[in-house]
């Protein structure tokens, strides 16, 4: 049975508008189980999105957590905590080039990492206080507590039964430890360490040149660290446009960033206090830090909650079958953000919880994902949306390359002394659509959204083109490129 | 005559390759006069746009500047300079703001504006540079002289005659000096001044409220000045949102900068080295300061080159009349840039050229006012692009305002310390349709881009909001506003 438009209880909406007190929901609990609209487990960027937009339509929503707070990963131990600790190193290293600018500065430029992470925390606390109060000024039910699901409509947490017409998984994703020789006798980082890092180590081996491996390169290389990344492929972030990867692994090279590619990682052991790591085939060696950083990539959580109890269908690899319109087999079970293992990022998250809740609303909507920007914040930053070259190749499909030095911006110039940055942006030949847009330089991730919209709309590149960007911004690039 | 998609002669294209030197430049010579398919007069951002795409096209181009430099008083004393400077200036106030974010500096942080500035004109000597040699690459020949317009198609400069088919006016602007008592008796500084001063003055009066006041209002607060900003009208900045040009206001407020509304200023003297400037009605008061920037406007510059041969059909208040397409009523003849009165800001003069050179070339573009974003480089950036609220009001347009503080953005939290911020967007109620996007804090000037787009594109607020906004940006703040 489907409810569209409408609250599960005639007068939800008004019980909502009352900020619902433990003692009123007892008023709602029939026959000792607590019914719901829908149940949301898992309150990361695509539960807590999705529980808001439901509750304010008058949905009377669940949302299960098992973390001490809402915001999942992305806000407690991912982006947000991250971005806030890249920008305190940004802002160290402004400091030490101040006077490249035209700035003095006569005594010492030092972190103080207890601030910093102070900070960071500060800023993750806000927000995720942010985060809770709109589910609760939306009328969120919000349950702190490990969700069971029994069957279709039935989720146990608390001891407590949860009857629920539709139901939202969106359990996100943990670290993949890989199975290294020695790798459970030391103890190693994952991406939360870091966070909580106050006294930075000397030498660290980062394993995995992904995103998240790249953003802490640059922060331990701004905080002073020996920082080492070990790459089993032979090129960082496949993901990103690979000309602009190879620009920014050669800028980092000459901060002193050591990158080891197409390296394994055979073992790991103490070394009195600290870690050896031994490397094959082609660099047979074995390097002894302080720290090793494993952010080897991450995989969904489907396993843990009952997920199995729900038989969804799922395709020969076993993955869960989906719909553009996020449903899976059981047209009232949802699966959103990490949990289904698509793009495992915060923004894909968001934008499948909207299609989610669309699709529930009874609208019309469904995900695209070709118009997914990817973001690495790295100094300077990396971004791109759509095809890059190295997939149009692989392909066989036919495009035009107009590439443009960042320095085509006036004010690219003005605030990047010494920096370098690249715009590439690919076309299709035969209709003159846009394939992708790939920048190496700040603010990247800024701008880039500019392009993820041309994607979408699938402006033609001389249209786009008459567009008039204010002057002077980086942004104008694309203009100029285009 | 028109020559459309081909140059005046049939070899113009392979002699641009060769890059014409003076010698080569003889043999095109006939009867003693120089023949050209396009002369344009003034080489700022509509001049250089509109030379180097037609010369790219193969049509024989000359530029006239009487300056020493291409670029006009964008590159040469405008927009890239004062950026150039506010961004050191930026890196000051970050300097001194830095143990926020955990970064301690132990010793002095001070301006040393003669690096400051030098860096400045080192970064605008690039910029000319470039773009003189992308006019040279393109083949435009630049003509150093004053041109005089003789006739239709008869321009002379430093003593020769050039015959053209096709003229585009593209002079510019100057500032204003409104007519105070005493003020040609006082050493005033203009826009130009600032860009050479090495010694900051200790105070400073700033006669004008509008974007270049308020940039070097920002400038010299940041580096030390005790600022005063006199403006006639009863607010800062009328063609900006006015609920964000007060929040503004009170930021610079609260940093010292006083700020003298709805006063005029009645006479200016010497007093010993410093000037007194006495205001009425408001603020019946003499101030005594060490410096009087004058930014009280800029007006078209249309006289002095014999503009008024062309017998061009003016409106009743003498306002050159010219089609969406930039042309006269001679069609041959386009008036491009703040020369037309129209915008005043240098992308509007780039995307004037463009739609003068497509309608050269025989394409079909046409302008479009509503769509030119407009920003202000202050530290938090304002920018808006379409309707203002009252605007609207004014026009007894029915809106929707979306309004929320910019801490609704992670990224904002993050890199914002104790800054705030707003983004407000106006939708029209009966289409959902945009109507105006406006923004308060860093960096606006780069993320307005995506809002000139979309009312570009007429795209409605529900359909903008699908868009996948990178996360954690700043410029998710339009897709939780929308």
């Amino acid at each position: 049975m489907f409810y569209h438009h409408a609250g599960w209880y005639s007068n939800t909406k008004v019980l909502h508008c009352m900020s619902l007190s433990n003692k009123l929901m007892h008023t709602l609990v029939m026959d000792d189980i607590e019914r719901y609209d829908l149940a949301i487990i898992g309150s990361g960027p695509a539960g807590y999105t999705a529980a808001e937009k439901t509750a304010k339509e008058g949905y009377k929503v669940v949302l299960f957590e098992k973390a001490d707070n809402v915001g999942g990963v992305c806000l407690n131990e991912g982006c947000i905590p991250t971005k806030t600790l890249l920008y305190s190193a940004k802002i160290l290293d402004q400091a030490r080039q101040a006077s490249k600018y035209g700035v003095l500065i006569s005594g010492e430029i030092k972190p103080d990492v207890k601030r910093m992470v102070s900070r960071e925390k500060k800023v993750v606390r806000k927000l995720v206080l942010g985060i809770k109060q709109r589910l609760e000024n939306a009328g969120v039910i919000i349950i702190k507590g490990e969700a069971y699901i029994k069957s279709n409509h039935k989720i146990v947490c608390n001891d407590s039964l949860y009857y629920v017409e539709n139901m939202f998984i969106c359990t996100g994703s943990e670290s993949i430890i890989p199975p290294i020789v020695g790798l459970e006798d030391v103890p190693y980082w994952t991406h939360k360490d870091p966070l909580e890092c106050t006294d930075i180590p000397d030498s660290i081996v980062i394993l995995g040149g992904g995103v998240i491996g790249m953003e802490f390169a640059s922060y331990f290389n701004s905080m002073g660290s020996k920082v080492t990344v070990i790459e089993m492929m032979n090129e960082l972030l496949p993901m990103f446009d690979a000309a602009l990867v190879m620009q920014l692994r050669e800028i980092y090279a000459k901060r002193g960033v050591e990158f080891l590619l197409s390296t394994k990682v055979t073992a790991v052991a103490m070394e009195g206090e600290k870690i050896a790591i031994s490397t094959n085939p082609v660099q047979e060696a074995t390097i002894v830090v302080d720290k090793l950083l494993v952010c080897t990539g991450r995989k969904r959580i489907t396993a843990g909650f009952g997920l199995e109890n729900l038989k969804l269908d799922k395709d020969d690899k076993g993955n869960i079958l989906q719909n553009k319109r996020m449903q899976t087999s059981s047209h009232h079970i949802y699966l959103c953000g990490d949990a289904n293992g698509k793009s495992m990022l915060a923004h894909t998250a968001i934008r499948e919880a909207e299609v989610a809740v669309h699709t529930l609303l009874g609208g019309t909507d469904e995900i695209n994902y070709q118009c997914i920007p990817s973001v690495l914040y790295t100094n300077p930053e990396l971004a791109g949306v759509g095809y890059t070259e190295q997939e149009l190749k692989k392909k066989g499909i036919p495009y035009i390359l107009k590439e443009l030095p960042m320095a085509y911006s006036g004010r690219f110039v003005a605030e990047n002394e010494g920096m370098n940055g690249t715009c590439r942006i690919l076309i299709n030949p035969n209709d003159q659509r846009i394939w992708g847009v790939h920048l190496l330089g700040n603010p990247a991730s800024e701008i880039i959204i500019q392009a993820a919209n041309a994607i979408r709309m699938k402006r033609k590149a001389s249209e786009w083109k008459r567009t008039v960007f204010p002057h002077p911004t980086v942004g104008e690039i694309i203009k100029e490129c285009l």
